[in-house]
């Protein structure tokens, strides 16, 4: 026995992993994070997280995604309230779904309807399925390292998968208009769809935002051979517009896939797309037990109100600013090489000469002993909820992270 | 127009089909049931529901399956409430996760460990390609019409979908131990799973509670070739049995995939699993953004607790009789052959001589008019809320159903 006390964390651990393979599983899994994160976590109010020992963070995960107005907003928990008291899982859905068809329809250029489902993975999945029922085409030409979900057909970690799993899919390299090119051709008359993800967003890579020319190929090339364009909008949608991400560069997709941060943190996913692809999608049969919950409809659309009324995207784009100057000044000062990409509101920072990424987790420990969550290899989230003040206080602690890696 | 004035339900289908595929996606799609049914829902309370024109019904399909308590529970409602102000989609699970796994491990025999997701197809799917992850063989045997999901692999309706995501399916005949046999020959060294329903509840047919020697069979041969039985306990889980449904005829799976009723309607899926597949649990990435939401597991919990607590699948089998033995002699007295099948939880009925469910459609629109929702084709759902007062107002609507048939 150790003479420290455990901590409840430990605790909880050890009692995971008599009932939990590996004590946890999939991308929540604390393994993966340098020791000190928190596997457990007890509470979530505005961008603050509690851990099962009762520390507190700024957080900057936001679930990994979902939390983009803050933990208990008021208004998302008022229309959940209301919904609930009526009622969520019934025979068939509410008039909420058809609200918030209407809203993703009046929002997003490219939507001439929707479809709703529980999880990202639902979504894109759906996109696959659908194109090709449209098309009677197999191909999908997908870039090379991308996240589209956990299921085999996409899983980053292929065990299980059968090479059949992945037979219709042909890799390309985003933002590389020649390898694009390539793909199409490969696939040839047998092209189903074209799916791209908002950005790229690799995990432990820069980050890149997509560049005009080669969304306009991707559009141009599906133009020209009848494919669907995918845009899985799964982990940055609503955070760098509520449009749609690749609105921003003026490029419109036939079907969108989106998750997370839909619902502020209520199960929720959702297909939209562009008026030729009704028929297809109205013949599909997809479906799910909870898919009409009413609950997490009234969240969305009340995340959606809040979002568009503060101009959240903006917002965001403001703090991940604060944070990003803030964060190049002090790296300039104590004379660490870092690199920060990806959009304002889904920072990402790495370090320079830091291949096993020590110099990164380094980091990190050091702000989270400060009070600050941060992820040293994915990219990271922005919520409306963060103030400037929780910025500053992260800054704070971010300079004494890296005064630590300049000493190390 | 019509001078007859437009019901909400018309007006909301109406609004609908501009923006949902269809009007509608999925089995809760109404287009497929007798003019007359309700698209659209309000509120639901025990096992009542009430749809958007005002009308009450005392229900049958309990949200096809995850109503088991009835709607608004007190207990889960509390349950939900604290959690809820706490916390529920954070950075990683609350001990509520922890909580879940201990309680499904002590309850089910078979089960050493469970994982969590959001859709009963996530699980099912979880248990498919974690079987070949821990094999390395491909092969899965599964019966002809059975339900399993609605995604390429499995989905009933397969538009959009490729042969190679059915390559390595190979299929049996429920209750048939020779066709399972073949099958599994057919499938060689190359067999991952064998996958069987509760019982047989094909749409549209009778149901068929498997025989104990096709179960032993099962068994059998998945210990001959080290392949995993899979349960899929979707649909049925918790109704019949807290202990997973082959308990009832002593045959433990090696795997169970569970959905719809363990949280009383708030989205949870789970898979639980025999020792000597965990360590291959440990090494699959299977993820979603929700999968630790805390709310849904305190759900779950007190959904276990209350089941529990109460004898829920004792309240609902006696429940089921008694509307099983009011119907038998209602068709009787009216001379209208029907037959009844499925565990009395989770009952069908159909008509002889009813190829085109006319009859069936007849007696559901005549049970609906009088405040009954009865489904012509599916099977149906006990809750524990039904009480046998609502048994025999009921019975009343099918007694005159009944008169409606045997006239016509």
């Amino acid at each position: 026995m150790s003479i420290q006390a455990e901590t409840a964390d430990q605790r909880l651990r050890a009692r995971a992993r008599r009932v939990i393979p590996g004590g946890m599983f999939g991308h929540m899994r604390a393994e993966g994070l340098p020791e000190g994160y928190p596997q457990f976590f007890e509470r979530g109010e505005g961008c603050h997280l509690w851990d099962v020992d009762g520390r507190r963070y700024v957080d900057f995960m936001c679930s990994w995604g979902p939390n983009i107005l803050g933990h208990q907003h008021p208004r998302v928990t008022e229309a959940v309230q209301r919904q609930m008291a009526a009622g969520d899982c019934l025979n068939g859905p509410t008039e909420r779904m058809v609200e918030l068809a209407e809203r993703l329809v009046g929002l997003i250029p490219h939507a001439d309807w929707a479809l709703f489902s529980k999880n990202g993975t639902d979504a894109t999945t759906t996109c696959v399925t659908l194109t090709r029922a449209a098309t009677g085409r197999r191909k999908i030409v997908a870039a090379r390292g991308a996240y589209h979900g956990a299921v085999p057909w996409c899983t980053p970690y292929p065990l299980g998968v059968t090479a059949e799993d992945r037979a219709h899919l042909i890799e390309y390299v985003y933002n590389d208009v020649r390898s694009l090119q390539a793909a199409v051709e490969t696939a040839g008359d047998d092209l189903a769809g074209v799916i791209v993800s908002a950005f790229r967003h690799d995990y432990g890579f820069d980050q890149e935002l997509p560049n005009a020319d080669f969304a306009r190929q991707a559009r141009a090339l599906c133009d020209e051979t009848g494919a669907a364009l995918i845009l899985d909008d799964v982990r940055a949608g609503f955070r760098l517009t509520l449009r749609g991400s690749w609105d921003l560069i003026g490029v419109q997709p036939d079907l969108s896939a989106w998750s997370k941060a839909i619902a502020n943190g209520y199960a929720l996913a959702a297909v939209t797309g562009a008026e030729h692809l009704r028929d297809a999608a109205a013949r599909l049969f997809v479906t799910g037990s909870f898919w009409c919950g009413a609950v997490a409809m009234a969240a969305a659309i009340a995340t959606l109100d809040e979002l568009e009324r503060i101009d959240g995207p903006g917002i965001m784009r403001d703090l991940g600013q604060r944070f990003r100057d803030g964060i190049a000044a002090q790296a300039a000062a104590a004379g660490v090489g870092v690199r920060q990409s990806g959009p304002p509101q889904m920072p990402a920072i790495l370090f320079d000469d830091d291949a096993d990424f020590a110099k990164g987790e380094r980091f990190c420990i050091e702000a989270l002993k400060r009070g600050v969550y941060l992820h040293p290899r994915h990219n990271m989230f922005l919520s409306a909820a963060h103030t400037p003040a929780d910025i500053d206080f992260a800054l704070e602690a971010t300079r004494a992270a890296f005064a630590a890696v300049a000493k190390a």
